[in-house]
């Protein structure tokens, strides 16, 4: 048997005390599959006196976890401390720079830099795995790093985000209201106390910066994706997705148009019979499209501590086998700014919900604003409040009516266009509703 | 650049000329992504003037594909021949033998002879590749071979022939008897003239015969898989199984039980929001689960040139990379005769439709004969013949009513006993249909 490969921890929550405990009873069978044990030597983390039910005395204890990424005495450095800056990047950067391949579950810090990092674990000829920052068990990273290989992708899509799907699901299978399902997702620990960083959509445009990555080489910027979040999500609009075959997600969206690389984050209507739909609660999902071949869609925990830790313990397995790829799949040179697609220029289909004044003209005042832009309608409900569809549908004035349209494809600049002069006609009350269609 | 990996393509029908034009047009893709390109530069199939709309002048033609396999001028071998006779096997094991890679999609092959062919690669430190054998284009041999290291596998099932959920889902969505919908798939193509192969269930016992080598170590040995085909399904079952919250699927499910790995293929009733029961047509699914975690399914095409080809094409990148595990992820002489668990130890939810003769103490009979089994029912329907539910229910003699019932957990030797009972108590007419239910 060969020489075990030496791992140095850094960070002890939920992750890394799971990581502890599936290499203590993973040991045979990882020994059957590298040839040669993973051990881990050495541990950083804040507290060294908390309690984590791991008998942690048998591991050498360094406080700095940039010491310990300089340790001599270890192969990899595992960082599950999560956060952009330091000490996770600090960490990470010294590993690596002192030839120590590193496995990491930190969405944040990739997201930011992870370009650089990948640059930096190629010159040093080291591995940089992170299969658990997205999609928690989900081998998505490793599919469209390894997979796939001689056909070039043309959109990857997915639910990133469990918080989020938590939420619209309750909503659709138990009509509760949004801000109640927030509060029932923060009492079960799903949501943060200050959820916004998930239900805003910043989490799944982390997330979705590295698939996009991997997918079309594209430079990782969060920052120029388009992002909305679901808090404007309301049951009228649940059950007029459900009416019309559709059900809401908060999809990370990466495709590739004419106009470049387009990269998005909203909730979207996907049609019911997809497999996308059918992921309900914290479950995450991810659907691969490549030219000319059939969607590929993995499902699974997105999150959760043994899940992240098996993804954590896979990728320490590749590093053991002597496996290594480069971390985005292509020399991070190569990731130059591939040119990203600006979202006023998104062809898709939209569903728009209206509450029209319900006075004689209203309907045409809307379809001649529609018209003009170019949009054509697949469908158009439009229900009076005497409807008896219940308080979803009718709970604002009796003046007002909502209407319900799909469009066939059309660009999202003539949409705005559209709604602007709608408003300006003061045909509707408050605020349009629009949400996107994505197509599988 | 690094020298090309030079690839002797044997066999030319739809998947190989598919990865003729995968490995032509994803050319510049590949070298970005592996540091080399990947060559074929001799190919060999039966007949060489057939037209198949590829170029072949610039491959050396080798009509033996044995005489290809120790070609000196080539790297690895690409074998989509098919069967598990020569010449694949002699090919494959000549190309093994003379410490070159193989590339194969070939399930019958690996099926009867893998553990030896992995041995033998092993023996050469070469690779064998086989994504392509199981779920065409959905990347389930990586997963299982590579991923999820620390955790155990406890299961691993799926819809693996393509035909079969073709077949079922047209049943059950456009109301068609088994044989419309059987005729109708042969027309398509989905399904051979000869289609028991398919059908009866052997094509997917070849394909868990694999995944359970991967998963569990087992010996290949498809002949021990219990197997029972979708041919006796009816609308009625369909029907039945749709107001109970299921559906019905063909699965192959390699499970680890306390008597030992078991391994079985028959039509099966999944939960309706299972992500297995959404798969419809032609696609295919594998769902893993790992002790203590949440299962992760992989849902893709799983047969058509270019998605088996993808897969091809990836195991080729593999090899240009450098990277090579043991076939099965362990060594080949591990996979000891793993104990199987006979099928009369299963233990699960049954389905039972019974045509019942409408007189008085037939339902006590029944009841008593299941008791005496120790068999208790989660629900029991029994419909009259004059209830109007159709010509699928009550399709038979007016004196026999339709009894469906589903048990809790019992095992398939309980339920033998108390059917050949009610038999033998001439309570019921006809065969009772039995169909196993899988819980997510």
């Amino acid at each position: 048997m060969s020489e075990p490969l030496k791992v140095g921890l850094a960070g002890l929550g939920t992750v890394g005390a799971s990581v502890v405990q599936l290499l203590e009873r993973g040991r045979d069978k990882i020994i059957a599959r590298c040839g040669r044990p993973v051990e881990i030597v050495a541990v950083s983390a804040r507290s060294r006196g908390k309690k984590r039910g791991l008998d942690l005395r048998k591991f050498h204890w360094v406080a700095d976890p940039v010491e310990l990424a300089r340790d001599p005495s270890i192969d990899v450095l595992v960082e599950v401390i999560g956060g952009a800056g330091d000490p996770a990047k600090a960490a990470v950067e010294a590993a690596l720079a002192s030839g120590k391949s590193v496995v990491t579950a930190n969405k944040a810090l990739l997201a930011r830099h992870g370009q650089k990092l990948a640059a930096l674990a190629e010159r040093h000829a080291v591995a940089l795995n992170f299969e658990a920052s997205v999609g928690g068990g989900i081998p998505i990273i490793k599919t469209l790093r390894e997979g796939l290989n001689g056909n070039g992708f043309s959109r990857v899509y997915g639910i990133l985000n469990g918080t989020c799907n938590y939420i619209l699901s309750r909503m659709e299978q138990d009509r509760l209201a949004f801000e109640d399902c927030l509060r029932e997702a923060q009492r079960l620990g799903y949501a943060e106390a200050d959820p916004s960083f998930d239900i805003e959509g910043h989490d799944t445009a982390q997330k979705l910066s590295i698939l996009a990555g991997l997918a079309f080489g594209t430079r990782l910027d969060p920052a120029a994706i388009f992002v909305e979040g679901i808090s404007s999500i309301s049951l009228a609009d649940l059950d007029a997705a459900d009416e019309l075959g559709y059900r809401v997600k908060l999809l990370g969206v990466a495709v590739k148009t004419e106009a470049g690389i387009e990269q998005r984050v909203h909730p979207t209507m996907v049609p019911k019979d997809s497999a996308i739909a059918q992921v309900m609660g914290v479950t995450n999902a991810v659907t691969v499209d490549a030219e000319g071949l059939a969607p590929i869609t993995l499902v699974g925990p997105g999150a959760g501590g043994l899940a992240t830790a098996s993804s954590v313990v896979s990728d320490l397995a590749d590093i053991a086998r002597g496996v290594r790829s480069a971390p985005f799949g292509r020399p991070a040179a190569r990731m130059t700014a591939t040119r990203k697609a600006p979202m006023q220029h998104h062809e898709g289909g939209y569903y728009i919900r209206l509450l029209a004044r319900d006075r004689p003209g209203t309907a045409a005042t809307i379809a001649r604003r529609l018209a003009q832009q170019g949009i054509s309608l697949e469908s158009i409900v439009q229900r009076h409040s005497s409807s008896g569809h219940g308080p979803s549908a009718s709970g604002r004035s009796g003046a007002a009516v909502p209407v319900i349209m799909i469009t066939y494809a059309t660009s999202e600049d003539a949409v705005r266009r559209a709604l602007s002069a709608v408003r300006r006609d003061r045909v509707i009350s408050g605020q349009p509703q629009v949400i996107r269609i994505e197509k599988n």
